[in-house]
């Protein structure tokens, strides 16, 4: 295949990314080579090479993907103060849908490789900060307008609780997704909250 | 190095066994390969062939190493009926401890490849079901004693719930354990039962 036109860099660079999503939401970031990305675009290795010339710059450019795919994600309006807002974020990142399901495949997989990798597993601590920074506010509302069984309750420690429960749902979810449909998740996540509300 | 005379084979299985959980706790199932766990030993990949002819062989030895570490572990006394036997649990399976942490890491490093192959999905889908099963006797058990808030609550969904709080906040605690040491675990998971509790 020639190298592409000016004009085409750009839909060439699309049908890339397109291609490195489907070899990881089919076969993690373990499975993510050179040769699996070519296959999937029906080119050579040679060609991706002028994209990614070593292993680690195709799995930075898989996890830039991740993180751009996980902040552009369509989500729910937030018009609720306090739990219903949690409700909404945590609803937001489920595998309730086909697509909330490969990102959330694909982040569970690049754990694997994030906790190998000093910079990288820096990197995630980072982001799961911030998703509990995000959370927090919400539970802080919720304390004020008395939402809360626990007045005393920490925030940003029902925040990581938020965050624990959500993500090992996630995984529970990917293993066995017969068991977890759509509405046992959404279910799980009323009772839940509801455990934390007041009854 | 020379073959083990018949003797020594225990031995050598053991220091094997030894080499590749080093390799998994330190760089995942994404790093476990003949070569590290052949440098682990300071033997020759060709000596390690006659334990793992495939790269398949390695990575099953792995998950079942896995496996009886697991079932092996030292595990806390279940002295108590209903949630105080769910809390003993699920501070078993957290990474309280430098042992515990390996496991874990390994545990969720394996993640990865299990969903990228029917097979040992499948196997982690079954795994989960078991760990549901042990623990919902237990939160039966809470309702006969009249231990929970909501006494409605289906003990198979709080199992469910449980399982995802552990495995998120282990996932947390591996990428942050500066945050998370072993009393802001503590802390969580009786703040945890504690809203699913009669208050």
């Amino acid at each position: 295949m020639p190298p592409p036109a000016p004009g085409d860099r750009e839909a060439r660079r699309k049908d890339v990314s397109e291609a490195v999503w489907t070899v990881l939401a089919d076969k993690g970031f373990g499975g993510l080579t050179l040769r699996a990305v070519a296959a999937a675009m029906n080119v050579s290795t040679g060609m991706l090479m002028h994209y990614f010339p070593t292993k680690r710059a195709l799995i930075a450019h898989a996890l830039d993907l991740l993180e751009v795919r996980t902040a552009e994600r369509p989500r729910r309006a937030r018009p609720a103060e306090g739990l219903p807002a949690v409700r909404a974020m945590v609803l937001d990142i489920l595998p309730l849908t086909p697509q909330d399901t490969a990102r959330n495949r694909i982040w569970v997989s690049s754990w694997d490789i994030a906790l190998a990798d000093e910079e990288l597993a820096s990197e995630q601590a980072g982001r799961y900060a911030r998703l509990r920074a995000s959370i927090r506010p919400h539970f802080e509302a919720a304390g004020r307008l008395a939402q809360l069984a626990d007045e005393r309750a920490d925030a940003e420690q029902l925040a990581a609780t938020a965050v624990a429960f959500t993500h090992g749902l996630v995984v529970q979810a990917l293993f066995d997704p017969g068991r977890f449909p759509k509405e046992v998740q959404v279910a799980m996540v009323d009772e839940f909250l509801g455990s934390l509300g007041v009854r």
